[in-house]
């Protein structure tokens, strides 16, 4: 009992190794050399300096932002401050400057004639057509309106009157381009608990206040020239206050967190959201319309219909931050290393079928054994003081054997 | 120097490769690759066909959603138009319908009765103790509002007033179900540049105009029905119209980008967004409140108290594109060809415990060397002309003993 | 033919092991055995159930979030409630609870002084150069308002006039420290279609409506005190109440489906996020202006301009859910047992190099294989019945070989 113990902790505490063939070559040695050469420097290289596969990264940025614009601008003869152009009020991360406004005042609840082309008729017949149409000002009620003397009408509606008509001609609200946008953007990556925000905190009130926004000279400054970031996307403040638009202002967070957290700063890019659309011609521009309540001495409800034509900014924040991390190191670190062992596979290949002697070079790395030795081994062999002598013997045969049948081994 | 630099470059440049017993065993050899088929079909069939193991996956879809609603409703003997019932007006990407008003109108700040069944009393104690409250309609006075004549009244309450009775009934706006979304999605994969559109950009302006969403006939039309959605969702729209509801619009977006990129398109799905919350009892339904405010003639401000019943719909953005790269790929390669070499622990297994001769087996694999054998080979052995030899020597010995000693082997 | 391809098939169901050279001695052994200990603990304990490398995981959390402000306050002699204070009203995920009202009622379009200290004025001169200022409010028309007595004036603007005055003192509404804030929070996992809801569905109406949230003793109540939150921030009331802040809501959902659903809760923090701002001296606090319209009996348009100071909360959920899957698995098992194998590399370097007849188990580990060996044996010997005898009899001889040149070896 105590002697088995023995022996098992002396056959726990050793160490086993794989019995290697050294293969004195220059051409199967440069090979291998060459190829493991390759492996690590793009491991080096690409994987660990190039991709950061030592890092474990955190995508679930966590962001609040904050907007504010300035500026004035003309629009139906009034002057035009943040209060009546910007929607939502309170400085979302998603907002709307109104750049032109068609305006359709006074309008009651009651019955009356269409504005739109489509709804032109002669008959009723031509109006009943349209009943449950969901292009119209109003409810179509299935009556053409028209005067006595016409022999064209407008189908009558059920609804705010009167109807909008909105073909008349507005100008646009040109002087957006000089408006600003200050962007208060704070972020966070919940995974390594680091907090950013926007702007340096060296930077002084007065730095802030006067600056503004350039991709070179200025990459940090959060306040935005309209008109700059209209230009960056290519676009033209004409077109975009007269048809509406989508701009989106993204800011890009990607930090490495094994550098001074100083260089985590944001990166700000302007696209056209409407973009994969610009083929279409449906929904060309962005619009969108809203009213205003108001009560008459006695009581009656009406209101100013407006149809907003709009310039949308969308604040998209993203990033990601990276930190060394043992994990991720080590799986890349095994693969690395187990790749530079699969180069093995192809020297093999070329040591033992390319190579001039590649016959030996099999006998020296393969030894065989098979079904039939093993069991005339085992058999009792007379003449043999010992058994087991028959196996090791038979194990040098089957190195001879090897070298017979090795021709058809891979 | 120059011999030894010379054997150092001669050293450098071997190749070294395991030495292996090949075993010429049916049984195992049958084994081994079947085994290595297995873990081969796992690979290549589910880790990269299935999962597609060899991409690189960007999660951080960038989103921008616009909406707009088109339809007529009745509500209080008034037609409502999407000025009047979509809200925010802006066409976000999250917004309500309302379906259901509850308008208490004319309300002046001042002092009046409460409402509420909770803040009936008679006396002046059982309003006392309702001081505080947040569930009445304005600041509880701790007054006792009532009649000379009724021996039960009301609670005072000082703001709006009069009080908002939501126990009015009020007939839903039921042709909400009529109604049309129409949703413009644009979206952005940072990591690979690529800008996808939720309609194709081959659809035409008509088409669009006049197509609804179907999930077979028709699944990138970006024109929604609500009764359609409502549907897709289970819920019935009278209920949904009463009580109000939330409603998720899911645009999924899974791009294989090794593909052509017309195949990147999205998936809708829609799901009622309060389904975790059936069993409670709770706050059932969707609503809110929001005011009018009117000025009298002399300047007197004055509101219209709006309770909204409303279906809210959030349209959610989700997806990832998947595109070859040559880390994941190498990582999993590695670990499929490691794999498969993990397939000869099970054959050694086999191999050196239950094959018959397994004890042959692991002489053949086993070369054993001991301190005790190594010490005697240092040791100046007389008779022998070099020391070394004995070393070899030694080797067949271990041999040898490895067969006697095998048994305990692990 | 039918030989050969019986031979083919005999070679390819064959086994291969690499051949093992098993060193019994105990300083390896036991240096061999630690290492791995320490390799397999760490897989163990750290990767795999720390950081659960077993598990795929779903960061693409979706979420809906609900909000419901209840509360009444004091501003400017008027009981404010939820429909007066709360921005946008629907009950979105960021919300606005206005705190403070600077109001400049009736504002007419037309001509008037500005209030701003910056542009006092002695000449018109002084007021031309501010032509095109954006800090007005409004637009600057160059001219200096004064009147005949005075040496000093006010530039004219063009706009809503009287201009607003944001240096009166305004008591701001302090009882917001007793609003609750009901949240109402669904998400979904869409890798593993898991919906949760942010109380638990056993909670009974009337729980949820007495409940408060408080970290330890209740924490899954979806009701909390403005007044508390602001405390878990570190935030005075008062200094919010007056210049706005922003205050971040987390709701953070890490789940492990391994385990029960019912483990998969919400975990609440309280952030104030213009934390990264702090040491900025500008715009601190939040604030934003909007304006209610109204119109006069003629028709005239006038409106009331609000300069809001707001506290404004941002739900933001976040979270990941992991689930046991194969692949993750594999590759983390695969780099596990390949680590324990790297172990090995440390034992080589001890063994060959530092131990004592590191040379006889270089011999005993690596058999050396030359090209001149090779080609010696090719060559036809004389004598020798087979030629293939040399080959193998150069197989010894390269073990001679190898133990003298062995010195070198790496």
């Amino acid at each position: 009992m105590g002697s088995m113990l023995v022996s098992f902790v002396t056959d726990f505490f050793t160490y086993e190794t794989t019995k290697s063939v050294v293969v004195k070559s220059w051409s199967v040695g440069i090979i291998n050399r060459i190829v493991q050469l390759l492996i690590i420097t793009y491991f080096v290289g690409w994987v660990f300096i190039h991709e950061k596969a030592y890092q474990v990264t955190d995508t679930g940025i966590e962001s609040s932002v904050m907007t504010k614009v300035k500026g004035f601008g003309y629009q139906n003869n009034r002057v035009m401050d943040v209060a009546d152009y910007v929607l939502p009020p309170q400085g979302s991360g998603v907002f709307c400057i109104m750049t032109k406004l068609i305006i359709t005042e006074n309008q009651f609840q009651g019955k009356c004639a269409e504005t739109g082309r489509r709804f032109s008729c002669e008959t009723n017949d031509n109006c009943t057509e349209h009943i449950g149409s969901i292009l119209s000002n109003g409810v179509i009620t299935g009556v053409c309106l028209k005067s006595s003397t016409d022999s064209k009408g407008m189908c009558e509606i059920e609804g705010w009157c009167p109807a909008e008509n909105d073909n008349v001609k507005v100008t646009p609200m040109l002087n957006v381009s000089k408006f600003t946008i200050f962007i208060k953007n704070s972020i966070r990556f919940p995974l390594f608990n680091i907090t950013r925000g926007n702007f340096p905190s060296t930077m002084t009130s007065e730095e802030i206040k006067k600056c503004t926004y350039h991709p070179e000279t200025n990459p940090f400054c959060p306040i935005f020239n309209v008109g700059d970031v209209l230009n960056y996307t290519g676009q033209s403040v004409e077109n975009l206050a007269d048809k509406g638009g989508e701009i989106g202002i993204n800011i890009e967070w990607k930090c490495n967190l094994d550098l001074d957290i100083e260089y985590c700063v944001p990166k700000y890019s302007f696209t056209r959201l409407d973009e994969p659309f610009a083929k279409n011609a449906v929904s060309k521009g962005y619009n969108f319309r809203f009213a205003k309540y108001f009560k008459t001495a006695n009581g009656t409800d009406f209101r100013t219909l407006h149809k907003a034509y709009a310039i949308r900014f969308d604040v998209m924040v993203t990033g990601n931050a990276g930190k060394f991390d043992t994990i991720p190191t080590l799986i890349t670190l095994v693969a690395a290393f187990t790749s530079v062992g699969l180069g093995a596979v192809l020297c093999d290949l070329i040591l033992l079928n390319f190579l001039k002697g590649a016959d030996q070079y099999k006998a020296k790395k393969f030894e065989e054994v098979s079904e039939a030795q093993i069991e005339a081994s085992i058999a009792p062999s007379p003449g043999s003081p010992l058994s087991l002598k028959g196996g090791i013997k038979s194990s040098y045969d089957s190195g001879a054997m090897s070298l017979t049948t090795s021709d058809q081994q891979l």
